[in-house]
């Protein structure tokens, strides 16, 4: 008995994105409780040269977005950086999401080996699919998702573990 | 082509694991170039009612431990929750990558579909193998050994996401 490369991936990132809609509206909701301006929890960062929260979800996006993509061998489509509200932001997880729903086990599956090349930021990466999503995009979206967790829990935003980990 | 339970867990715990003491150390060299107590870091959180750095250390060192062992049906060795050092909290983490490194593939493989009960709080948790690895072990660890950095990053030591992410 084995599993596939799909099981490994879509699912997992439908499901911890799932929960980051679910994490961005507790903030949303905190921020309207309290009478929070909603700008200062998503400007919010945990250091100064940290990313704020708005690109915590961006960059989740784009990693599971991008990374499914390239393992189907496909061109993820673009979304421009430019939400600053709790709504723009599940708005553009919610399309990450849909998208990674029109993806197919037969896209996925045999990409084990596949060679898959990015470049982040100066460094041109070269990965097989299997080590590429265990050891790139699974770790850094759950990265994004947890900073973005973090985030808000340090502004006070009432969150545990299970908005993190989603019901099953 | 498929992939197996082994491929899909133990490697990336280890990795992360081993990710997390490179972090750790550099808190820990931090804490001697600053002349800050080090026992400052270890107890630091990002909110009063979150864990502490230390505490990260260890569930993220209990979930993969204890993870694993559910795959092989092992029982995994109890550590002591009694590190207040870095040093000792590195110890911690390289016995549990010690204890990984003893579990093989025929030990883990085959394990998709087998029933997993776990006590987390007062709830009592059922899991076949499969989603058990994919929506509990993973994103947990990856929640731990995040946070831990980001309580580090947030006291000011200087981590990039090639610390957490690990060279392949």
């Amino acid at each position: 008995m084995t599993i596939t490369m799909y099981q490994a991936s879509i699912p997992s990132l439908i499901r911890s994105l799932n929960n980051l809609v679910s994490i961005l509206e507790k903030g949303a909701a905190h921020a309207e409780a309290r009478k929070i301006d909603p700008a200062v929890l998503v400007s919010s960062r945990l250091y100064p040269d940290m990313f704020p929260l708005v690109q915590q979800v961006q960059i989740a996006s784009d990693i599971a977005r991008r990374g499914a993509a390239r393992l189907a061998g496909l061109e993820a489509p673009n979304l421009e950086d430019n939400e600053t509200s709790f709504p723009e932001l599940i708005a553009r997880v919610q399309k990450t999401t849909a998208y990674l729903e029109t993806l197919t086990p037969e896209q996925i599956d045999g990409s084990e080996e596949k060679s898959i090349t990015l470049t982040v930021g100066k460094e041109k990466m070269t990965f097989e699919g299997l080590p590429y999503l265990l050891y790139f995009i699974l770790p850094n979206v759950y990265f994004h998702v947890t900073t973005t967790y973090d985030i808000l829990r340090h502004c006070g935003v009432e969150l545990g573990k299970g908005d993190y980990l989603g019901k099953a």
